[in-house]
């Protein structure tokens, strides 16, 4: 939604990351603005909802502010999590309150630690503890494994009566057809990995975050800087696109997706050049970029 | 900078009004964004300025948490004051603290009250409650009186020297020159009357604000529905374009700027022409407008 580091230009808003599955949005950052980015995505304001919040700076939450209140507006009734380092709760609670919100819908704030952060029916959320200025977390989002495709020409084959028994099958269970046992796998293609997608928030690049990416079928990388200005992103806390690019490629990431982008760059193209002379698939983030993940 | 009322649309920001004048920035609220629009203006990061907040509603003083960060990455060391009502300095001040901002200048915040809010050199500004949910002011710009034009043909008539005695002549200071007394009308023009430039910010039209506005040159004023939705807008404590025009007319206002548009307008046509029916010099107000006063 806004892939812009630390201020906005006229050309990117500030970080705001969303990932949409099965009518849930997951949100991942919300700086100043995000509001308009989630109104240009028509996303819908009443949609199941969690947000991810890496670390407090204004640039990383603000927009979290406008965004509550113009669901109250739009009449939300649909409840919001937050979650996020220690300072969180006050952050929010503290403004609803100054603010005069008027909330038309439950905000529930959790403030994270390392580790497991939440697990839902079909993804679990994870935290890591990123090298910032202040206390800053990435997440990573795994989705769970899911049952192989279905095969109803094997299961007739099989004599399974269509119904309650295929159901079943397809949720993972063995079923008795007279004598005979059939198991899952008798009737169902392999298991499908759940896809693993990972959200770096603002960071140098570190061992224990490359551990923490493993096998990412996506990572979203902060890339505040080209290579050249290496010495400033130690300075300042942030990575360079080649030093993502290094990382993803020792973690073993199948796409990286570089965002964060220093106010200083017009467009990305050094950026991304740099950082294709390590990983051979990266992409450049742009405001409002869609992909598709299947 | 921004027109929207409540929430921004993908054409209007959220409340934002900047006056300049010798150099100095006021902004009259600061919605979500603000710092986008301000930035689009090019004003400048390190401008003198001051910040009226009309009322703590976060559609019109989020954005200055997002100027005052990104002033803060643009070094800038001249001190912004703050003014608005009561809680406006917990807002401020905490976020200032949970949002780790480390600024690079002195932020100086005061508390309004009805009256005289300060005198500035050449303008004062007042305040007047306005009537809105919650504790809400609008605003005056009173430009102080300006000197008459000096004429220096009639200052050489009377055998005047140029140079300290003009000088003094200009400050409006009577002169004395051998036994004659010089008085500042004799060599100058007639004193050209200060502008007066009204606020309104989210309020209903009241009996006490067409007295605050009273001879405006130019008045900025809330007009969030057209008179069909009047029903709305005392339910919401807000005005129409309508109404808006009826308090101008009756406050002798000469030129009325609609702004605080609802999200419902695709364009303000319907808003201005009812307000035209009403006053004879109406603008409907587009997001970076720029208006010349002289």
């Amino acid at each position: 939604m806004g892939t812009s580091a630390a201020q906005p230009t006229s050309e990117r808003a500030l970080t705001c990351i969303c990932l949409e599955k099965d009518g849930e949005v997951l949100m991942f950052d919300a700086g100043e603005g995000a509001q308009i980015s989630y109104l240009k995505c028509g996303l819908g304001w009443n949609k199941k909802m969690k947000i991810f919040v890496t670390h407090l700076h204004g640039d990383h939450c603000i927009g979290i502010l406008g965004l509550l209140q113009t669901m109250t507006l739009q009449n939300r009734i649909e409840p919001v999590e937050i979650y996020g380092p220690e300072g969180i709760e006050e952050f929010i609670a503290s403004n609803i309150k100054i603010l005069n919100f008027g909330l038309s819908f439950p905000v529930i704030i959790s403030t994270v630690s390392e580790g497991l952060v939440l697990e839902d029916k079909t993804y679990f959320i994870h935290a890591c503890e990123a090298e910032h200025f202040i206390p800053a977390f990435s997440y990573l989002f795994q989705e769970k494994d899911k049952p192989g495709k279905f095969y109803p020409e094997k299961a007739k084959a099989l004599d399974i009566p269509e119904g309650e028994l295929w159901h079943k099958l397809q949720m993972d269970h063995e079923v008795k057809v007279g004598n005979k046992t059939i198991r899952p796998s008798d009737v169902m293609g392999e298991k499908r990995s759940g896809k693993k997608i990972g959200i770096s928030g603002d960071t140098r690049p570190t061992k224990k975050l490359e551990d923490f990416f493993k096998n990412c079928n996506y990572l979203i990388f902060d890339s505040t800087f080209s290579n050249e200005l290496k010495e400033k992103a130690i300075e300042t806390c942030h990575s360079t696109a080649k030093e993502a690019a290094m990382l993803a490629k020792n973690a073993n990431v199948e796409n990286l997706i570089l965002t964060h982008f220093s106010a200083r760059y017009k467009n990305e193209g050094a950026l991304l050049a740099e950082a294709k002379t390590i990983h051979s698939s990266v992409i450049a983030a742009k405001d409002l970029l869609e992909i598709e993940i299947k």
